[in-house]
């Protein structure tokens, strides 16, 4: 049985604001990243989050995200790996604070935004976070993006890292994810977004942006739980996988330890 | 040997902007209150202050304020009792991931400025807040003041709690505080202060401000951490216990399950 | 010809997340309370909401709330006057550069939530935002509940005072606003909501909560942006007002200077 | 007579957070540029420090920050130029709120920390300052540093620019701060401080850090308001400038409209 982790941004309202469809993406999904309020989510939402979470039996992870409420976490900012550690850490903490009330476990960590893109990039923020998580529970499992160096700085650090792969997005030839400024960086037309990411996890190769073949890992794929199509492409995605025989699981029957 | 408590509120320092000498304070008491970044403290902050706490063998307790930086969480604030437990276990947890990752317990937690004054006259408050605390871990005391609503929620909660005086301030005949309002309500004078808690501790007494002898239970003494004069009240504090024959000890060795 | 002004809060979008329907709601109204930021709206909310409204030549208005995101500046929050009197400066003021760099004059002033109705009650509150307002602007519009704290410190400050009245919430007997807790306060039944305020307006009486005939001014109506239905109730008042000879123009026009 | 201004950061405190020593500084000082609450200031601390200002004849400046408490506006931020002019236009607004009720003129505005190191090198985000004042208030002075992009930004957009220099620090051949990371790019030795920032402001030259004589204009001098020995140097400078026939005046009388 082919298996793959489908993982989603969840519980990013915030106040008296309202964001995503989470009631009806949870059950779409295997791990939810759950926003801790930085970027976005606040107590309340979150001990609800949690519940919806643990109420279909999805995995509960942490989303930390740089402290920009205004710009939802998605500007960069220059923390230094002090800081980002020290934001990491107090986010995963609030976050399993609830998971602990809920009585659940907390499952794994995904960075948010900026925060993610950054440290996709740059191995000190990558040690910083990998180290964050690793201190406060080793068993914990990093969300990182294929090929980047989060997932050495998880390696590095002795941490289950599970790769995520983009439905929608090209790939450079190293692995990495095309910038979006470049010209056939965003995949449209859903049949090939579906048939790419089949691909993806059933041959372990996709066609770069180049045109030549490379070897990707997918642990999981990631839906974008705030555009407008998400529940809709979620929907499609699952009987997709039923169709072909991929199994939804979470993130602990991958990579877990 | 007769045991009390002596607790301290740290960590209030935000940003750029210090508050208090933690430095020299640490090492006068055995309970550390470590601000959690809602009224003081921030990430960093919050780290330090646990790895200084650990450095000098301090219990690490939670010290969970409402929302509100520019008022220091000293301004009464009309949150539901459901947000109040929200923000409760946000802040416990988001500490709490600090002291794992440092290696140590979380031990208590006390609830600061406004949010504290509220809920020791206000029994749904009360109980928002021991049930925040009883569901992350039923272990942690509560730390609240003699005679007060969270004292008899904690005690509902089936939640163990200590219950702290105050060495400058005036007792009702039914063991509250009298409102600072109140002539005489606020005891100057070192030496009176200094006999009256060691009067509250070795005897279980104190003179109400009407005159009346009332029973009172010092499990811990309260020093304010950000006023000039804490630092040399903490030391003569020390000095007058030692003499005295009473011995400073963490909570846990007073009311800990 | 009879007049009657249309408030409406708006602006009250953050970072990413929406709010209302500004775009539809703006031509329907005379008067927009804009969100300053404090419990909602940010700089680049703001600085196209004012875009928006001298677009449809609405008159601006400052809508300065507590400093409570999550709340929405609905909790009650203890500032003091000399507090509140600074916090609503700073939001006037922040409203009144988006309006200057607009080219567009700012009109009046309308607390928003927890402030409005604890100003509403509290003298000292009232005094503070009614000096606050006339420090900046003494030719600014106070917009208040009719029958207020705030109608008073504004006549005592000397500052022109616009009364708005709630077309579906009934009165007590002395023009105050029956609490949302006592049975029949909020009126429902759309063609009572519309009869009643067209005779407000028309007649400057209404039948309080009790049946008794009881005067009231009514310089605005105001309708609640955020509601799901404000909008076809808007549209549906608008209607009315036409065929009833109401026009509706802006506060200038009613109660300026 | 030759003319300088002398620059200060204030009102940098923030809720009960202490900062500078303001009282102190602004008798020493011929501009203060306020802070607006974004990274430091709150409307309390805002209101203060324009009495302050107003009542020692000191010429008041909006001192707009990143929106980033916990890091004092000096971590870089990836802020567009929209949202830049808008959260600059928020700011300038909200502290000329506070000086017209106190019936003192805003005179110019100083971008602080990250952000004006960042427009100092990037045209874009020059400009949206340099509009962001234009449109507000044409006769505002942009107080910049020499040689920058912010001052290229000004001239273009018509607005007038007084450009600072720094005494402790050195510059390159083309009139740019040498980055701290380079050796020899922070002046010690208070003799040779003083004498370099007589030496620009009379002769309009200095040795760059190559050793070059470079041109320089010196329409004022920066003070660093929150170091330790900011209000001993400040003296030190005023007894220096009065010694060499140089007049400290505001900014108004060196470049103003």
């Amino acid at each position: 049985m082919i298996k793959v982790d489908v993982n989603c941004d969840l519980g990013e309202s915030f106040g008296p604001w309202k964001m995503g469809r989470d009631e009806k993406i949870i059950p779409l999904v295997s791990s939810a990243n759950i926003a801790c309020g930085f970027h976005g989510g606040d107590p309340l939402v979150m001990r609800r989050t949690v519940a919806l979470v643990k109420k279909h039996g999805v995995a509960a992870g942490a989303h930390p995200g740089f402290p920009d409420l205004a710009g939802f976490g998605r500007r960069p900012m220059g923390l230094s790996p002090e800081e980002v550690k020290a934001a990491v850490q107090y986010q995963i903490g609030a976050l399993d604070g609830f998971c602990r009330a809920a009585g659940i476990p907390l499952m794994h960590v995904k960075p948010h935004g900026a925060l993610y893109n950054m440290a996709a990039q740059d191995m000190d923020l990558a040690r910083a976070i990998a180290e964050a998580v690793k201190e406060i529970n080793p068993r914990l499992i990093l969300l990182v993006p294929a090929g980047s160096r989060m997932a050495a700085a998880a390696a590095e650090t002795g941490l289950a890292a599970a790769r995520e792969v983009f439905a929608d997005r090209a790939y450079e030839e190293d692995g990495a994810l095309s910038p979006r400024s470049k010209p056939g960086s965003v995949i449209t037309g859903e049949d090939e977004v579906l048939n790419r990411v089949v691909g993806m996890i059933k041959t372990g190769k996709v066609r770069a942006i180049t045109g030549k073949e490379i070897s990707v890992t997918a642990d999981s794929v990631c839906i974008h739980g705030d555009g407008e199509g998400a529940l809709v492409f979620a929907q499609k995605l699952n009987g997709v996988f039923a169709r072909e025989g991929i199994s939804v699981v979470p993130l602990s029957q991958i990579c877990g330890a």
